[in-house]
């Protein structure tokens, strides 16, 4: 499957837990594995003090799904190793997703025990997807989470991504992907702008000061090659002597300068009065240098144009995990009839039956509460917004989820949710979740 | 290239950030491009409170680096989106890398400015790959070092790493890489059993009991199918129960029982008593539920056979990364002499000059400091012993860093440089870092 011109997606198929395949091979030897199933991937709570989350990585999540098939190099390495048996293998040379995918569309806000996506199949068909599917989902949500956060705080001011180097490669990737869907203005990313189709940026860093004889002859190169609407990083030797250079070199229409290092408040508002006193009015502060939602909200009084945002955006801000499980909530017994499972011990209990979720607002369109459903859809009382979306269709992927065209979606989803939430929303610190979570049983 | 029958490493060069092209393209303008630069990776502190970091990643990262090349793909999507122009689309067509790079290997200990990773090119060449090398030395570091630590806490004791479902899918894939090379037995993760041939296991979820109608129905397919040495997950109704069913279907070779809530200390200690008592002295508990560190070290006492770690290890266990940064600390001028180069505005001020390293030993062979010489070799005082190994040369790889190969080596190297650290680094609690870094000055 392919969701850019330069891009294909790779089988996805092992990056799945050992056991969820020897489970699949003693439920094929019980003949538990064709029961009918319903999976349920919910965070039993917030990250400490987290007043709602964020979904991510639905798109991503289905364009693998549709990856997830197992080919020679696969087979050849389970049955190597001894794995499983030879009637796994053969069950899995065949393996293609047949069942339905529900969930909250990507974007969406989510809460303690939110059904945040549903899987109907066979048990052996939702069973191997476990691992995949909770990767994609507790990475790109903690990502999304933390992101949408950072935008609360940043207001009107654009952000920009710029962690990759502080994470994973793939990690990376996705997690600039996850940053523009919670309203990033663009990445410094290139991988994330060929695969999904993001805008990308840069400006310079301190190695191409350093390259050059003086930091005249490195401002007078990147102009003359990129024009004067670049940004000019000028923290490199005297933060003064290099904004005067960079008006010098660049004149009135220098696009930026960024700062990356000192006392962000006290330099912003020195080199804005510079800038100002020089002619520069249009030219615009970047601001980076370990910026995280709190250090944005504390800027905000600084006369700064935009935040690049690395290492707290891409560790997820102090949650690089969503801490999302997947549980089996029913299957069917001999008869074909469908009976709600749960583990009962003690601690990590699980509510079973399958979830519907409604969104209830208030007559101001206000979210009051996360109201779920135990078997069965919750009453709409008139003005309640139903959460589940139907993703995959007897194996078959609906429209409008994935690509390009998936992030765009996602991230109107993401500002349209946010605008119905209670202003609570809108506080870094630390609290309860901003709506409650209520079930409505049977 | 290709690590294993398996897979093939993708091409790399797009995890690139914007930024470095674009510095690419101004220094083609300017001609600085075609200086001889030195570029250094290193950590300018450790995590809070840690003691010592551990280098994860170089194998992976040198794997990469020989995929580093721009295809129609890249260049059709850099050209496309006008990220850099032509000329610079037509060097990064003939793109190789072909200087020299330089390194602790993996699996050494590393301190505050340990020069982990020294590259040695053109600038041009240096450059482009900064963003890729931070990302994975960043992540793979911050997972080895996270590991390293529950070995040291779990002692004679096997630690599994199963945090897959916890982290990005590609990030979980390096992380049980990075565990295994810090000490893991094995992991959970199939792709890293395929990639790198280490070993993978694994037991069974509550999701597999819940599927069948009674527990015993579950336990009796389970070891059916995969033998009475398999591990039987007990805590999904009543453990003592589970573990009397256990041990009545699988008789005394029962292999392991698995706990994964509640309270670990206490419910080991009447597990084993009562394995004891049925007469299954050699089956083995095994223990999970968001284990770290500390949870290992608290369940010491405890009759516990094996640990298995999930979120706080594919996490980095409250340091998601490393840190790591990478700067140009020399190159040539107009005369082709080397030219020591640093930042000198406020923070982050870097030192200048090509760095070499030493772990400097007393009489018994106990590590006392990093010795790091500026420019020039340190003086080898007769016991030290000198940090820094080539893996690239002219850009040729050379042997035994990459593929299984380099992860045994790894392996190895972690375990006979924690064997010459201070005592200190058995302790979990926070403090200074094992030994001092100094610098001997030219």
């Amino acid at each position: 499957m392919s969701t850019s011109p330069g891009w294909n997606q790779p089988r996805t198929s092992l990056f799945t837990d050992h056991y969820e395949l020897t489970m699949l091979q003693a439920a094929l030897h019980s003949g538990a594995a064709h029961r009918k199933s319903v999976f349920e991937a919910f965070a039993r709570r917030l990250p400490d003090g987290r007043r709602y989350g964020i979904v991510g990585g639905t798109g991503r999540l289905l364009e693998g799904i549709a990856a997830f098939r197992f080919g020679d190099a696969e087979l050849e390495f389970l049955g190597r190793t001894r794995v499983v048996n030879q009637k796994t293998l053969d069950y899995l040379a065949d393996f293609r997703f047949t069942g339905d995918i529900w969930g909250y569309a990507e974007g969406e806000a989510y809460f303690p025990n939110s059904p945040v996506l549903i899987v109907e199949s066979t048990f052996a068909e939702a069973c191997i997807l476990e691992t995949y599917i909770l990767s994609v989902l507790n990475h790109d949500s903690a990502i999304a989470s933390a992101a949408s956060r950072m935008i609360t705080a940043a207001g009107d001011r654009p952000c920009i991504e710029m962690g990759s180097r502080r994470t994973h490669e793939e990690s990376a990737t996705a997690a600039a992907r996850a940053a523009v869907i919670a309203g990033f203005d663009s990445t410094s990313n290139l991988e994330a702008g060929l695969r999904y189709g993001i805008k990308t940026v840069g400006t310079a860093a301190h190695s191409f000061t350093l390259l050059h004889d003086t930091e005249r002859d490195a401002f007078e190169a990147q102009v003359a090659s990129l024009g004067t609407g670049t940004s000019l990083l000028v923290d490199t030797y005297d933060v003064e002597t290099a904004v005067r250079t960079a008006v010098d070199i660049a004149g009135d229409q220098l696009g930026a300068v960024r700062l990356d290092s000192g006392d962000l408040v006290e330099q912003a508002q020195w080199v804005r009065r510079l800038l100002d006193e020089l002619g520069n009015v249009n030219t615009r502060i970047m601001v980076t240098s370990d910026l995280d939602e709190f250090a944005i909200a504390a800027l905000q009084s600084a006369p700064v144009d935009a935040y690049g945002v690395g290492t707290s955006l891409v560790t997820g801000s102090g949650a690089p995990t969503a801490s999302m499980v997947y549980k089996l909530v029913s299957r069917t017994d001999d008869n074909g009839e469908f009976v709600p499972v749960a583990k009962t011990a003690k601690n990590k209990v699980s509510k079973g039956g399958r979830k519907y979720a409604l969104r209830r607002l208030n007559e101001h369109g206000t979210a009051t509460q996360e109201l779920i459903g135990v078997g069965h859809r919750p009453l709409d009382d008139g003005n309640d917004r139903p959460l589940l979306q139907q993703f995959i269709k007897n194996g078959e992927l609906l429209p409008g989820w994935t690509g390009h065209e998936g992030v765009l979606h996602a991230r109107q989803r993401h500002a349209e949710s946010m605008a119905e939430l209670p202003a609570v929303v809108h506080r870094l610190h630390r609290g309860e979740p901003a709506i409650p979570t209520l079930y409505e049983e049977n």
